[in-house]
């Protein structure tokens, strides 16, 4: 490097990720990237796009499934964007990650200006009924009133019905329906108890994230990526939140407990019975999960991993510790630094609460 | 309060305590007592160290059960100084404390200077092995090598044996053994599963935590102060970690679970059954506990009564949330500013971790 480059020029966050991609893969070429860049503007390369979305994986302070960041597959679809080819590849990327079953952590990198509106590609509709009762996912009814705000006609009105994608190009904004072979879904049964495969619950194998940028250098792009199920997102929050599909109750009388009384712990009984339900099924169904004990493992693992690669890892510990028996895994007993490091994922603002522009609707 | 009261001389905290005592209370009469303890330096009323405990215990940012802070029943006993006497003084907490099970929250102040050396009045040794192993309680083998090195002989070597208490009055160090019908104990039985009864296993009723200081003001005094138990306190944490009893692969054989494979969650289903034995245990005992439910209900109704009363709430949300099931409880879904309020309690060094004087043993 010499005294020569223009590097004031260059926004700090931009001349810090090329420093940092150059410095960790040792690839020579830094002052004429630097260069290059100062003068023509910042477009990450195909190299420095998937470095970022490995790195950004590794620096989720939130996420206990950071051990295999290296592997994730980062498909760079900048050259995309008319909504119904961002759609053919989005269902693309749904194939390969479920991957029969095995699931693969993969990322699809949207050109600038194109976003998934949807905060996840799977999501089931929430129907607020007359009654003020919700029919589906609660979490999702106002997504489900701006799917059909768009021109969404509805769904048959049952617990899963899967959401369309809204998919947004510059002001254009396009519904698209999931076919059903996309959508891998899990029935949920007990090995012991018929009760709780009798409630008719179900739930997708793929959790994809569609909300969030990356952020490269400065520049960010939104993406949707997926890795594999902790089962406790779906058994100790998705389905048993009483602000989700409450269904500790339900499961509760399946299993004939006592639920006068809380010193039963009839609800604490129920969520182990709700997750050991999940694990067993998608077990059966061949489907890749992870339990709360092998995950927190794992996680300890990556911590030593990138400690004797002499970084430091950054956590947030109420992210981090799953919400049950928490203090029976190795996270509840240590302590995180929650200060956030580049690259990362940013949480894009829900088009609901996006400022809707002078003269009309924000789309179009 | 006129213009000539001399406060600059007054320490800030103890201006803050008064101000605080006189607004919440009503009494009249701040200008006189600021005068007063400018001039004579701040011994705190009865009253105002009454006030200060239970204000301090509302402030207690990691203690879930402050709904009832106001029926605090405080102890003066800044007028003993004997060890021996301060002895008798415990005793008697322990007793009323007890109250034959119904157990009512209790905290005795002591002089300046004297201060009980254990970390709570009750608590089993710990004994390291020669192989390394503990029997006992783990989490107090240091406590037992203390108690040993001011002369204690040891007691029976089994798993609950409980450690005498060391009182400290200025430089003088007594031991005293707890006559057992002070410590009153819980045998745990299973409802449904005799082989958990079977493992011997008991627990005190009563948690009396005497390794803090009441700051009153910029006055600390040691003290020593009890409620009842949350259940997962002992099922979830002493009984349950692998660093304390570690009894979960215990309960799991006596409940014949499968402990090869992490997908049964065996470890979550014999947490539960040994929360529920627990909690049906001292109930059967006729001795007051709450369950996590419960108790965080409760502390909803205590930050709605804090915020009517125009008074913020601050909480530690890592101390809050119970140790299982944490998302079925309300606490999990709400924020708290864990900035601390004076009054508060503070935590008082371990004796060993002290400095050591210069010419020798810090208590001769
Ligand atoms: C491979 C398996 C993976 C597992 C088991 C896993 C596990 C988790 C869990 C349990 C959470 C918390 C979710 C919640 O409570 O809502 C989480 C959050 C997160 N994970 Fe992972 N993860 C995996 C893959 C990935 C991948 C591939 C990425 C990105 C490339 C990623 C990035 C994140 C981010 C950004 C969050 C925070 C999300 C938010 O703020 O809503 N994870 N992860
Ligand atoms: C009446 C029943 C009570 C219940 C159910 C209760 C519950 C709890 C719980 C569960 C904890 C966390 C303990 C841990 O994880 O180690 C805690 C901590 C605490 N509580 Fe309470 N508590 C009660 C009474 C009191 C009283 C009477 C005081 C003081 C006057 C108090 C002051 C504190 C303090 C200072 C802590 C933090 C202790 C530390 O830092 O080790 N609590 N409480």
């Amino acid at each position: 490097m010499t005294a020569a480059l223009p590097l004031p020029t260059l926004d700090t966050a931009t001349a810090d990720f090329l420093a940092q991609f150059h410095a960790e893969t040792g690839r020579p070429g830094l002052g004429t990237r630097l260069a290059h860049v100062a003068a023509h503007g910042f477009t990450p390369t195909p190299e420095e796009l998937a470095f970022a979305a490995r790195v950004a994986w590794r620096n989720s302070t939130r996420c206990v499934g950071r051990l295999p960041w290296r592997a994730l597959e980062v498909r760079d679809l900048r050259d995309v964007t008319e909504p119904g080819e961002v759609f053919a590849r989005l269902l693309e990327h749904l194939r390969d990650a479920f991957a029969g079953g095995a699931i693969r952590p993969l990322i699809s990198v949207f050109a600038p200006g194109v976003r998934v509106l949807n905060p996840q590609l799977i999501r089931y509709a929430g129907y607020r009924n007359a009654d003020g009762t919700v029919t589906g996912d609660p979490a999702n009814v106002t997504l489900t009133d701006f799917l059909r705000s768009l021109g969404w006609g509805g769904g048959p009105g049952m617990a899963f019905d899967v959401l369309p994608l809204a998919i947004q190009s510059g002001r254009r904004v396009e519904l698209f329906e999931l076919p059903a072979d996309t959508v891998q879904e899990v029935p949920i049964s007990h090995p012991e108890c018929p009760g709780i495969g009798d409630l008719g619950v179900k739930w997708h194998a793929l959790p994809v994230i569609s909300d969030m940028a990356l952020n490269v250098g400065g520049v960010r792009l939104a993406c949707a990526f997926n890795g594999w199920y902790v089962q406790t997102e779906i058994a100790a929050r998705n389905l048993a939140d009483d602000d989700r599909y409450n269904l500790l109750p339900r499961v509760a009388a399946a299993l004939g407990l006592d639920t006068r009384r809380e010193r039963t712990l009839w609800r604490d009984r129920a969520l182990v019975e709700l997750n050991v339900a999940v694990l067993e099924s998608f077990a059966a169904a061949g489907v890749k999960i992870v339990d709360h004990h092998t995950v927190t493992r794992q996680f300890t693992r990556f911590e030593a991993r990138e400690t004797r690669a002499g970084r430091d890892v950054r956590g947030r510990w109420s992210w981090l510790i799953p919400p049950m028996s928490p203090a029976t895994t190795p996270v509840w007993h240590r302590g995180y630094d929650d200060r956030e490091l580049a690259p990362n994922f940013e949480r894009l603002p829900a088009p609901w609460d996006a400022p809707v522009r002078p003269g009309g609707c924000p789309f179009h």
